[in-house]
């Protein structure tokens, strides 16, 4: 494993999305995304979906210069068509309007569809959390997960964020309806690690904790068995109908890759507008407060509230530079350079 | 174990509520939905809570008389003051409000603060669904499940529902942040059964699918481990901001039972306004035909779409009586002729 730092992962990162075609500032900004999310800890949706992003552009899943259009307005609600262009870049506008209803209105929502993967979830919770915006959003994906009581993939796994400002450090969750997600599964296999708890089923039914294995029967476990599954269900539906947009089952049909042709939906509440920056500091600080003066279950064990272990990583991270698979590395330099 | 009718435990159910001081119409409501949860199958949240509701209005930790108060109105939103009334009667109103907001808006919330336990959550997915509306909605509670990495209790269960309406089904999610709740501990226990996958961990710090020893410990699981703690802490804070109410911090220092002076968020959506009907149920129909045409684990298992199996029971339950656990039905009865 090497260490790169933030500036020359952004920097070969972005030159890659140039060579992909994607203008200079739009490439800029997707590469701050895909370097900013590796700097977290999320390597996954991080510099180890540069190549997988440039691939799309070169099969015309994504369209590199494509921008979002709106297709209804209605009081705090906005939908527009995301015309595949670039997930990232979608989702940003997106929640960005979500944000400017949100202060009109004291809420707003922006339902996207037919736009492309936006790689980490938490980012646009990160977006309206440094606005000091409430937001909550979720995706729709295609099928890479079996609803409970099924083998075969019917579901997706559809990530959901919620996200609260906070000066110290904003609180975000960030998860997927699988007790992993395909990118962690990738990690821990690179890495020739065991998951901490089972993640799905091997070849043979059992429950395993072997990333590798479940990767190959795409029995990946719902978060918390019938519930995820109940839940991805139902968010792959709202997500249709409050953007206009393909449920997973379409999304399917589309056959334009890893989330191509998903919606997503962003809520921003704006808490000045509702109770008050003060009171929701008083609450964030006293739900901290009680959290960390639990108990903990061993001496070892520490209590994070959501978004704490993110932010320990990318002070880490900056400090000794981020670390990458050398072959990803590699890839990718490769792509800044041909 | 007996079968008492819907009507029959319906009317004894409001005897017992009149008898504690609630008005024949706001009893008649309140049986109605405490009667409907267990003809569900959900018994836990409802002949099962009676003698505890009773018990709160007695003690002065529910107000019978009680009615909600408008506290802030801004374009979608209100905010209201649920003044420790009856958290079913309470409930409704906010599920309503958010409807009636919603056909002005497309999107309506209601966030109600100073409440009490609203028992069965996915009664106000119904709620909406059965008129029409799509539906987002949760609660917050007192500590009851330790956060993530602890051993103490310091955080809510805060079921959280998504609701989508069908004319053969609505498609209702009811799911607290722990893997059970503490009703289904409670019914599984009475039943003398075992939980089907690991609910907790035991005296001695092991996972245990023994609801008796996880009642104990009050260490039960949240959903898919870190997961479900963290959505349970973010679940709690959005809903102090936005109904202006009490942490799951605040909730514990007021002391006034399971929920006493909790909050709730309601979120309605009116899909004729958004997309349309029609398109709301082709994305219904398509995933439903999707999940269904999956390829089971085994012979033996069916796969449901949320909320199908309670709809089965309700129909068993219809034909062949409510079953009763006969020393709770012996309790009700003996409230109700007090």
């Amino acid at each position: 494993m090497s260490r790169i730092s933030f500036k020359e992962m952004q920097t070969t990162i972005k030159q890659a999305f140039v060579k992909a075609g994607l203008s200079e500032e739009k490439a800029d900004i997707c590469a701050h995304v895909h370097a900013g999310s590796s700097r977290d800890g999320v390597y996954s949706h991080g510099l180890n979906r540069v190549a997988r992003f440039v691939e799309y552009i070169q099969k015309g899943w994504v369209n590199a210069d494509a921008e979002p259009t709106l297709e209804k307005r209605l009081t705090a609600i906005e939908i527009y068509n995301g015309n595949l262009g670039p997930g990232v870049l979608n989702a940003q506008f997106a929640m960005n309007r979500a944000m400017e209803l949100a202060e009109n209105h004291g809420l707003g929502m922006v339902g996207l569809n037919n736009t492309t993967h936006w790689m980490r979830g938490g980012t646009y919770g990160r977006q309206a959390a440094e606005k000091g915006f409430v937001a909550l959003c979720w995706t729709n994906t295609e099928s890479c997960m079996p609803a409970w009581g099924a083998k075969s993939v019917g579901i997706g796994n559809n990530p959901f964020i919620l996200a609260v400002p906070r000066e110290k450090g904003h609180l975000v969750l960030d998860m997927a309806m699988s007790q992993y997600s395909y990118g962690k599964l990738q990690v821990t296999r690179l890495k020739n690690e065991k998951l901490p708890y089972p993640g799905g089923f091997d070849e043979n039914g059992y429950l395993s904790n072997e990333p590798g294995a479940i990767e190959q029967t795409k029995r990946i476990l719902p978060t918390g068995f019938w519930k995820g599954s109940g839940m991805a269900i139902l968010l792959d539906i709202l997500s249709a109908i409050l953007s206009n947009g393909l449920s997973t089952a379409g999304i399917d049909r589309a056959g334009k890759g890893s989330c191509g042709r998903c919606n997503q939906v962003f809520i921003a509440f704006d808490p000045v507008k509702i109770t008050g920056k003060q009171f929701m500091d008083k609450v964030v600080e006293e739900t901290i407060a009680q959290i960390k003066s639990s108990q903990p279950a061993d001496e070892n064990t520490n209590i994070f509230y959501p978004g704490e272990q993110s932010l320990k990583i990318r002070n880490e991270n900056l400090r000794l530079g981020i670390p990458v698979d050398k072959g990803i590395w590699e890839e990718v330099k490769k792509l800044a350079s041909e």
